[in-house]
């Protein structure tokens, strides 16, 4: 089959690779229909994921066909049409039984192995351990590329930012970063009842596009974010949620900032440096902080959303390729801002 | 009257002052029977909380007897046994409702105004505002002494440290700073079904007295802390809550490494500096960080534990000194480890 392997720093190829096969009984594997680019998979091209070894196939979203159960499988069936979870879980440890798949302790205590501790989705078949656990069924009149938006984005930016940032009826929610993470955040906010969401980025296109996936109102980043964002809230103090979805220290700091005594933080950005954290005057702020990787269990709760019109992801699909395009489309990815690209999909057409 | 009169950075007299007297129809004037020193009144001393100005009567717990009350009182009345609660509340602002009166917004945003923006309770005499809030009814069979205890640390250890770090039963938890607060927090640990308990603090004296507030184990302070919470957990991932009663750079981060992914860090301890968040490692572990000022709501609750044999908040108080001696009691209050003293009480004998 074809996949894209990753060869170390920078390099990449659309390659043939032997076909996946089943190794543990409770594997299945999953003919890809279409996958999708995460800022993940750029971060590993830098070289900034180390267990990220040359040889791997990229790629930890997609929606596909199952072709082949181990014996062990119980709820897949050949032919069903699933969502690939980009976590991954056994199940039965307490990390999983508690919700936290994201530290599943079988796994070695990450959930997230596709494209990562074993090869990924973005090729033309994928192995999925603990199939039962790790397949979502597709219903009919949702989208292949509906679907791929819950393998991990939808469920990161609902879980990690809203449900983790406790987000209520009539709170006023920030979300700091609108590329895809935080305009899903953004979506399923909404959902949650907040009354006021308020998008902050540097680009002109995602803070536009933001009121299409439901910001009520929008501020350009620079210098007096925090500001604007506390006139912006209930009463001056500063809003009940702040969400990061960018993972720089200027971002985590105006989230920081931004909320009210009592409010909290949620963050979903993935940060490569420390943060400053100026306890000094805020230990007397009864805020709550909050960090932490998908754990994507929210995902038949949002296929309900996606039945009933609450959120509509094929929003965020703003490219589409052909498998065989997979430098164009990580091209068009890596330059999101200059390409006006949300979430790029790439399709298998055989 | 007498009381003790705060004049300036490292100054304090026990002195000759005018009588409180009601100033709005909600206050009322209490006898203070007892009172006790808290740490923030030794920073106070240092010059670090400069909203505190010359001429200031210190301290913000105790119990006492109504002596006299406003016209729009209810509840209290002349000859009542009362807690006086460390955090005053006006009970109609949005935050009072939310359970967040330590923010109140119709006293500027800030609950704890005894011996901070009005006059304190180290006084023969105090004036209470919002005295139906503010006073907690003492129960026959509860003395002095235990229901001082609820003024400020039992509520601050069971709220922003057990509550805020959502203890749970069988959870292993960290106590890091075994002064005051941190016992309370091992106290109320212990009633919320911790199956371990661990104290950690480099005074001997403070670990040996732990164990009869509820520690299960203790650790000396030292460079090998996080490595030995560790050990000390259920699986060698880490404690599912560490409850941060210091205040230091240091110790915020032994809490924060300690907590297994998915755990909880409940900082109570007064911070000076900033600290450093190393989210580069931590975005991934599903954390919760919480902080806060006490808002003492869980008086009522504390007292039925009273009642019931579950807390013995006397164990607090080892030390006890006539009103009139309160040098000798701050001076044993500055050099607690040395003196062995946890909570100083001191009794009006009039």
């Amino acid at each position: 089959m074809k996949a894209l392997v990753y060869h170390g720093p920078g390099k990449k190829a659309w390659e043939d690779v032997p076909n996946p096969v089943i190794k543990d009984p409770t594997d299945a594997i999953v003919k890809v229909e279409v996958t999708t680019i995460c800022g993940t998979d750029l971060h590993i091209l830098k070289g900034d994921v180390p267990a990220v070894t040359d040889g791997r196939i990229l790629g930890h979203e997609g929606v596909g066909v199952v072709t082949e159960v181990g014996a062990d499988c119980k709820s897949v069936e050949v032919g069903d049409r699933v969502i690939i979870s980009c976590i991954s879980k056994c199940g039965t440890c307490d990390y999983c039984k508690a919700g936290l798949p994201s530290h599943c302790k079988t796994l070695g205590g990450i959930g997230w192995i596709f494209g990562h501790l074993i090869d990924g989705t973005q090729a033309e078949y994928v192995r999925v351990p603990y199939a039962d656990n790790g397949l979502i069924p597709l219903p009919e009149g949702v989208s292949a590329e509906q679907g791929a938006m819950l393998s991990d984005i939808l469920p990161t930016g609902y879980e990690i930012g809203v449900l983790n940032g406790a987000v209520k009826s009539g709170d006023v929610v920030a979300v700091i970063g609108a590329g895809p993470v935080g305009l899903a955040a953004i979506m399923t906010a909404r959902t949650a009842g907040a009354s006021k969401i308020i998008a902050v980025d540097g680009n002109k296109f995602r803070l536009d596009r933001s009121r299409d996936f439901g910001a009520t109102d929008t501020i350009e980043a620079g210098d007096n974010v925090v500001q604007a964002l506390r006139e912006l809230s209930h009463d001056g103090l500063g809003v009940d949620v702040a969400i990061e979805a960018v993972g720089l220290p200027v971002t985590f700091s105006t989230a920081l900032e931004s909320v009210r005594p009592g409010g909290h933080v949620a963050n979903v950005g993935v940060h490569g440096e420390s943060v400053e954290f100026p306890i000094e005057r805020h230990w007397i702020n009864n805020l709550t902080i909050t960090t932490g990787l998908v754990n994507a269990i929210t995902a038949p709760e949002l296929l309900e959303d996606i039945k009933t019109g609450a959120i509509a992801p094929e929003k965020f699909v703003t490219h589409q390729y052909p498998f065989g395009q997979f430098e164009e489309a990580y091209d068009t990815f890596a330059n999101a801002a200059e390409q006006e690209a949300l979430k790029v999909v790439i399709t298998n057409l055989e």
